[in-house]
């Protein structure tokens, strides 16, 4: 899907922002990158220097005349636009462009372009209408202007999603559910779950400990161990942990042991 | 929301990824920046010129010797790391924490910190540690090293969204998720968060403890204090459960000392 995906930057000044968009789309998976009409050098050594890596796409990216003949194979072109425009155009959030992208990329000659305008002045009116749609990034309004790289990083973090949750979903074994539900803390996890009957015997543990010190009184209990209780299931603790907390109230038993 | 929001960036290296972090910050309506320990000069031109406009937030941004410092304050505290370690920790999407966002400022007290490494090393495991939990922005494991203000940009352009998100239901239609998303733990909770410097001064407190009764020996640590910081931090505890916690330490040390 990500191969099929275009970013086209038109009449960029910055040679460091050629070079920061490079590395905002390679990080996220693209590979494609077609420069209009540049105002500046984009081999210069500030885009290799902001490339930090990507200077493959640098020296790859194809050099057009006009925004016409960088996207004459597309079926989908999209403007990046900070401003509503005198005529209003259909216009997407970036969430909602990313989720329509396997629907647009559904036949197999579909490709997208996703077009970037000056750092100054972005796209004109007549560039801006070459486009089937526009996407605009929500901004603080009292400080609307995105940098490009800035713009072209959160266009292809939000393609990248789309990406990822098409593949989570691609398995027949595997849902979201499934894979966050085998997963309780988003990482695989380096020991298995605490049994209940595990977590029980260190509550009663825990309460003897507590009274053989006097901090906890059986008579006159409060809340005391339902807190705890709360606290610890709520935790999800591992098999380790609770082998290190029943080893903690082991060793405080024996000290007690030792004094009498 | 958005301002109770901190950005810490550690050791920064280049004045440019803090001025452009300004900017990508300030773009998304974030205003809050501490620099801990900055390996170059934040007020560079370098800074200002990146930072296009967002020169208050440079000028406005706090600097600290060390992490502790620029989030004892905070009730949850998020690292980004672009790695997994030896010892797992809860880990988050930049979407799930931006979701999560309403939830975890859901009590007045609540104050968060998203903090961003150094650009070649990243965050210490020492400074991972400090969180409750990580985020990893997912990218093309072939080219996964993002730039830090590109980062920045990921996590500040989700947070506004989640934002805008809590705006458009902020009516008096909202339904059963939102009176659900305004509560921590699902339910109006008791008390409210412990601070980052409580849980600080607990661990320096359960560390002293567990070494007085020779359980922990800090010559030989092996993963114990990181192991409990893990299970303690992602419990996310209250301020009650952080008393009840202390004073079953200060009993401990009392039962040893009269022992003596």
């Amino acid at each position: 899907m990500l191969d099929r995906i275009r970013i086209v930057l038109i009449g960029t000044s910055h040679p460091g922002n050629i070079g920061a968009a490079a590395r905002a789309m390679r990080n996220m998976g693209l590979e494609d990158l077609a420069l209009v009409t540049p105002r500046c050098d984009p081999r210069d050594q500030e885009a290799y220097s902001r490339a930090s890596g990507a200077n493959t796409l640098v020296d790859a990216a194809r050099q057009f005349d006009a925004l016409e003949a960088a996207v004459a194979d597309r079926t989908l072109v999209v403007g990046a636009s900070a401003r509503s425009r005198h005529l209003p155009w259909p216009m997407v959030s970036p969430r909602a462009l990313a989720e329509g992208l396997p629907q647009a990329l559904a036949s197999d000659g579909a490709r997208i372009a996703l077009v970037f305008g000056r750092e100054d002045t972005g796209l004109t009116n007549a560039e801006l209408q070459r486009c089937h749609q526009h996407v605009h990034i929500p901004t603080n309004p009292d400080f609307s202007s995105l940098n490009l790289a800035a713009a072209v990083q959160v266009l292809a973090y939000e393609c990248r999603q789309a990406f990822l949750a098409i593949d989570e979903t691609a398995t027949p074994a595997a849902n979201a559910t499934t894979g966050e539900a085998d997963q309780p803390f988003g990482v695989e996890w380096d020991n298995p779950p605490a049994t209940h009957a595990d977590l029980e015997r260190f509550f009663v543990h825990l309460e003897s400990t507590l009274t053989a010190i006097d901090f906890h009184d059986p008579d006159n209990p409060r809340q005391l161990m339902a807190r705890l209780r709360r606290l610890f299931m709520r935790a999800h603790l591992d098999s380790m942990e609770m082998n290190i907390l029943r080893g903690i109230l082991g060793t405080i038993d024996k000290r007690l042991h030792d004094r009498s």
